[in-house]
């Protein structure tokens, strides 16, 4: 058992502060012989990197990864992949604003009930810092994965803004700073989210996420559902509230008739007509492109006030400067994607372990 | 690691099909001396039992569960609690129906890809009777957690027909069979199950559950968080297709203001204003309740054809006769609560064995 | 994490005290499609009855075991395997004697140490009759393994009686009461346990204990080092007090150039001159017989007297009356086989999940 | 499950392979606010440090570690503690020489069987270099367990030399390069291993190691037992082919009045007039001294000849120049220590989560 390691046979342990030295994982349990190169990991890391638009904090970090272990002369040796990122830009600024101060929607408060200690500086463990590490140990996964499979994720709402679904192209995604798959909605979203921010508001984010190429046969029928290991993996994102598989809360307000993915036969193989199930029936994988959604909160440090209690129990008003996303949700999907990949790297491990292949 | 286990220091291990001789669980992790006797355990199955309603699977098992080891005089001893449930209502029915043909929305399909073998009587382990056992860890879970906590569930949608929040009366829970806290709900309910299952079809459902007393500190930050373990608890429910935390998929829709839980003190501690959070920040436990929501999909097995394939390809319909709940999330509610108290007190363990109380 | 489970792919739990209703355990993932009946199982648990000969304990307990899941229509489903063994011969004896009164050597006071209650009827858990579970468990990890794996074990010494190696003779070992390989010593174990045990005395004994055709590649370099599993699961057999792979502790005593195990081809293979190292190195197989040794210590009951105190801290002198082997080690052959195959076992599932074959 | 961990609440996942750049290891549920320094496991990290006498290998390495997260302001946080300790003194020499050729007693053999690559420069994950990251996490494990708890390793052989027990004197362990508690048999020693050195030949050892101050209630009965986990963790050193709990394999020889360690009372609390169950008993610590003993074999590396084969078949004959040390028993007395440490820090906070102190 480990509160800092995620998965059992494609298993990764983090480790870092966002104002430590450097933060890092260990990923334990890859097969040897899989090519590996920093340069893989690192165009996924640029992916999620701060900095990159106006509209995610301005903190610049290279986020330049550093394989310390596990990969010998260009090839991964079965042994643990050690990952380093140093830490560059950690501001030597004053504190002591939130060193005894209570944010409200932050660990701060939880932290010194848990600990009685607590690293102040950007929020210790709690830092979005730490899921550079989860993309890392994402990009390994997908190389366990192989090219049959794709994972991909996109912005499907920032705040009250929809896309229209009927406008999905996953092309578009990459081509705007929002992750969204409806290129009309990306633009209203850039004035949206502008004026949020000059509000010194914030907003949440719904993130859709999908793995296609599963072969069907993975997870477990009870407890180590795929499902549930998509949705402890997902609810462990920074600021995540909800996840759903498949139709997720729509399907509870269906009728049987509604919610039932039809099949036929299609080139010798099952073809569902739909996929409300989010290609997995009890809790095992269906063959069809594995789906689910991830609610993402707004950012809780705002420029407007709010109350709150300091760590001496005095009653407050806190008012976060410094760098912060308007929707911090936006920088989660690369995350989303590298959830949905290291839960599959381990149950594509996990089923060959029990079915010999 | 065990595909059929839950937990990690309190953790317990399920076992048994729908129609072998019995199903049970161990569990293992209870901490000694706790006053325990099976009728403790009881009152919580016969709450989760079929056949108690015309709303619910006519199904009549009495479920007597025996602690067969791990209780010494009426007390834990700390050692693994065996408990054994007799299926005593299996109907030698014709399954050949079944046998070779996949009910859609079924774990039928992904049995045979996964396992290559499936014992076709009554779903096997995805058999919702798996759930007794969830219940009865539950129960001994809640003798764990002590009087100071308390867990409770309801159901707030059945298919599109919601309650009125502001009608919330949790006396009202177990006078309907719906486990609905909404009186005048409930009326409306039975009418609109009624024609659900007149006209062959079925209905998804929303359940609220909730643990008032958790203290501040249970969790840990990264991924042993405890709203991904409450994530994971809940979405390895039967039929579970989303899982919410506090505000859960709202908040993604609203602005940080909105959101922010603000806070006072009270009595000489943390007043929270509002609980979107659900009790839990940066994965701890914050003193407040602890809040999750849970879709459930509707039932699979409907009087309904639906179109689907037979396991040698054939396309073929199908059309589920048999004893089955219109709407399978009612009976998900005490469920529900076994996987929150099951979760709280594996948390509960986990924390005091690093903080050393 | 479980104090009760062994193993991690292959792993199984066990429950169940000395004079409750029954024991048993719960094997989970198996295999599916493995052919499996109880007979299976009872033949390896016959092994280790108890009262087969006047040298091992009179308890007479048919120890037969039921399957009460995983298997369907005579192969394994891939699903928990449960396994029950009623108790039989729970003798309504007067235990007033041992309630509260530490018998040295056992475990009464180290129990009320840590858990403050104590099931004192039998050693609770500590009972020998827990090993019934292992020795089940491990017939069904021979089936995983396969006829190409041969598992068997032998009694080298007991007390400071050894056998010649030079008389070894496997066929020897079923047809003497102490799984002896030297016919000739087995003639004098019997008149030499006889005398210890009319002095109301007990003696240790030693352990063989191989697998022959175990693949090379198995185990990992570092803490899942296939000895070292193997020295746990050894160590775990009740009054087990050392444990030695291939020359062990005679290993430490010898010079690089006596120890090492020199290598030639033979038939396309690696033939190695020696097996000093017991079929492993860097904690992998190496595709020799894999060999252990096991220090078994003397049966702490005892007609004679010895110094103890009462749970009050009184000063008492303890005899343990009752039904006792005079070497308890005897009986420990069929269980340290049966962890050898459940540690392999385990292995193997660990081995092609990470290596895909 | 890992095979690169160690433990389950106080769990340790080491990394890294002799000529990469480094190799560290990350130490998860130390509990919070302990005083930690680096100074604080550089003490220990000296100790087994090569280079420091003529008796063990002439690699110069610093091996300073560094603390780069986990701690704040002095004092742990309770998050993960990441260790690093660079690799400076990779010689860059010519491995072709063993690049395709099997050491016997070495695990190249079993590394191409398992993973079909490997680092074959300096051992990769085999290497006792990996050793220092356990000193450094018993390093913190001795903290954890506070001043009460005293951790202590001799060498009470090498090869055919052993010390005089009745010499015993834990002073004089540090005044020798062998860690002898015999100041008589030191001095033999001396000669003893030069003559061993000169003739290209190594030696195996025994050492004892030993905690004191363990109170009575750690552990379990069945397999989370303190002498299984023990023996799982010693067997793990580089080398070990046995481990001996107590009087280990002498008590198998031994009649059950020989062994049993009687018991009286003195000051208030029980004391056994022997220990020959080294503290342990069913599995539970009894508040005597814990003792253990490691066998460790021969240096496989020499510069004797030994017949081989290479990674071709071919037949070949094999002799190791290099820095190598002729008894590595000697420097693995402070990682027995650690091992030690780490399995009793775990079982702390294994026995206080479920006993609640």
């Amino acid at each position: 058992m480990s509160h800092n390691s995620f998965g059992h046979l494609f298993r990764f342990t983090t480790w870092g502060e966002s104002h430590g030295p450097a933060i890092g994982c260990v990923v334990d349990g890859c097969p040897p012989r899989i090519p590996l190169t920093e340069a893989d990991i690192q165009t996924f890391l640029d992916q999620r990197r701060p900095g990159t638009s106006r509209f995610v904090t301005q903190r610049n970090e290279p986020d330049a990864v550093k394989i310390l272990s596990g990969v010998f002369e260009g090839q991964t040796t079965g042994t643990p992949i050690s990952l380093l990122i140093e830490n560059t830009d950690q501001r030597s600024r004053d504190y002591s604003e939130i060193k005894d101060r209570y944010r409200p929607g932050h660990a701060d408060l939880t932290y010194d009930a848990k600990y009685g200690i607590r690293d102040y500086r950007g929020g210790g463990r709690s830092s979005a810092r730490e899921t550079a590490n989860r993309v890392a140990a994402g990009a390994i996964a997908r190389k366990v994965l192989g090219d049959g499979i794709e994972i991909r994720g996109a912005v499907v709402s920032i705040g009250d803004q929809k896309i229209d679904a009927s406008n999905w192209d996953w092309d578009t995604v990459p081509q705007n700073p929002f992750w969204c798959p409806d290129a009309e909605a990306a633009k209203d979203w850039e004035s949206y989210l502008d004026s949020v921010r000059k509000d010194g508001n914030s907003v949440g984010a719904i993130i859709h996420v999908e793995a296609t190429g599963v072969p069907a046969g993975w997870g477990a029928p009870v407890y180590g559902k795929l499902d549930s290991d998509l949705a402890m993996g997902l609810m462990s994102i920074n600021a995540a509230k909800g996840v759903e598989i498949g139709a997720g809360f729509e399907a509870a307000r269906w009728s049987g008739t509604q919610n039932a993915d039809e099949i036929r036969m299609k080139d010798g193989a099952p073809d569902f007509l739909s996929n409300h199930s989010g290609g997995i029936l009890g809790g095992i994988s269906n063959g069809d492109t594995v789906t689910a959604r991830l609610a993402i909160k707004p950012t809780s440090s705002m420029l407007t006030k709010v109350k709150s209690i300091d760590a001496k129990g005095q009653e407050i008003d806190v008012r976060t400067k410094g760098r912060h996303d308007p929707c911090v949700g936006i920088r989660a999907v690369p995350v989303a994607e590298a959830m949905m990949a290291v839960t599959l790297a381990d149950h594509m491990l996990r089923h060959r372990g029990q079915m010999g292949s």
